[in-house]
């Protein structure tokens, strides 16, 4: 069984995640079937652990051909579905049970292409395979967060080809949202307006770091991204919760990520990269101050000791030369 | 002149550091030198900026052979050392000069040898030099934090092979270490007790994350590594900063340091690694609660999107493996 575990100074939880690693010398992650074949195509149905979603086919029977979006659970997670917490003392540190979903949307039948090459209607049913599930997994009572993220490409993290996102939902809320949440409300509390909703008011009139807009999003570089290139795509009018945005509006949502990918794949020589959508914790009521939205961080410079050491990190592009030059990629 | 800029919601600041790129589609840090010499080799004194520190020679005259530990401003530095912090407001952001000082360590003057093949006192001459540097920027009122880390390998984020390491004078104090003191001070305030001490007293008890101690400093992996094989290496008796330790105690840290970092080379293959120097704030006085030490992190897994997005790390050794594989491992 995996285990969650805090550190007792800065609160960070990590998941020690045996079931991933054979021994000590051999720690790289592998997910790679045997035999070469992808187990994310069409036919190779039995290849994944049965589907818990699938669009573009009925639902029965399951695992066959015909699908359009398909969400299976991992064949190798991080954390384990069955069994309760146990939360414990272990002398002054915290522990608790590795207990969680973690689960691969298989955004396309089609192993040659990317999500960025994808129609706006595909990119679509993908957010809506997002919603479902965060719908679905948010009965269970043992949740309190689920974090939607896509690796792409190898240094991206991303081990099997096949374009795909994951989930992973998770008994405790993350500290990268929990501190965007505080410090979301400390602005709240002072101005009774959500940060978020300032920072797109500025964007959308500053221009400078602008990448893409549509009536219901806006995609920009952050005033202080960690990387070069890092967009956010944010909505533009208030909303806590992703699983609360009605499908109108997410093929919106579907629009903007599209184009973002589309224009940092074209301009950056097709880089990898990572996003990840930040939402409201699941046990919280709708939040005036917090705002749903989406991280994308292509892997174009390294984390090395100075930013493990410091969480500072150092970024050689302007946000304002990288939004300039996303503007004028044709896509 | 590089930039600092915070962002808004979680306070964390990021180095826009525009002397290190040249265009927005080449931003990948460069520093070899033209014909391949290596600017780090005695006889090339010259091919560096003047020294700021040397240990082995007299100091006068400068810039030539014989020295046994040699610091150098980094001639790609991400901060400037000159000019004023102007800290402005840009509408409802904040951003300040990138004033700071960025310096290289040179460990020996040996091209083939990594500072884990050193001995015992040629480690204590690297610690040394990094007390030194630290004592004279203390001066500079500028400055509130200064960073002593090492990227050791390609996958680690080193740029030059000849081993050396880095410090970042900074006029903020990094997110990291102030995560570290608030936590600290919330265990201290409630328990008056340094929680370092209280780690070091159950790991020295407990024996299962040990990997190595001397009279004076204790090597253990933490009870939540981000990373398989994370060491941490804390002084026994309680001290804040790094900078008042006495020469002899900075001996047992180096003695260490050595014998940790060759374990991590011996059995793990020489993998890359980064090690970074958590001390108190250069402002701040002498801290009942904070602890100074140094993180060792392999770099054997990869930062993907569930990490940056979550904060979350996923580990596939528990560091009970990992301390009895590096305690067997013999050096």
């Amino acid at each position: 069984m995996p285990e969650l575990r805090r550190d007792p100074i800065v609160g960070r939880w990590v998941i020690i995640a045996t079931e991933r690693a054979r021994r000590p010398n051999q720690f790289r992650r592998a997910e790679d079937p045997p035999g070469g074949l992808c187990p994310f195509c069409p036919g190779h149905e039995d290849k994944t652990p049965g589907e818990v979603y699938v669009s573009g086919r009925s639902a029965a029977p399951a695992n066959l051909k015909g699908w359009k979006v398909r969400v299976v659970p991992n064949r190798y997670p991080a954390l384990m579905i069955e069994g309760d917490l146990d939360r414990e003392a272990v002398g002054i540190y915290d522990r608790m049970n590795g207990v969680g979903a973690h689960e691969i949307v298989i955004e396309t039948p089609d192993h040659a292409r990317e999500l960025s090459e994808l129609s706006d209607a595909e990119v679509t049913e993908v957010l809506f395979a997002f919603k479902a599930r965060v719908v679905d997994l948010k009965n269970d009572q043992r949740f309190r967060y689920i974090l939607i993220f896509k690796n792409h490409g190898s240094a991206a993290g991303a081990t099997l080809e096949h374009t795909h996102s994951q989930l992973i939902a998770l008994p405790v809320t993350p500290r990268q949202v929990a501190d965007e949440i505080d410090g979301a409300k400390r602005h709240h509390e002072l101005r009774e307006r959500c940060i978020y909703c300032d920072i797109v008011g500025q964007e959308r009139k500053d221009r400078s770091r602008l990448v893409y807009e549509n009536e219901e999003f806006v995609a920009f570089e952050p005033w202080a991204p960690r990387s070069p290139f890092e967009t956010w795509i944010v909505p533009r009018r208030h909303e806590s919760n992703f699983e609360s945005e009605p499908k109108e509006r997410l093929s919106y949502a579907a629009q903007a990520l599209r184009v973002t990918l589309a224009k940092l794949m074209t301009g950056l020589g097709r880089p990898a990269y990572n996003f990840m959508v930040h939402t409201n914790p699941l046990r919280d009521p709708a939040s005036p101050s917090y705002h749903w939205h989406v991280e994308v961080v292509p892997a174009l410079t390294q984390v090395a000791g100075f930013e493990w050491g410091s969480g500072f990190h150092i970024n050689p592009v302007p946000p304002e030369e990288a939004a300039e030059f996303l503007r004028k990629v044709a896509v």
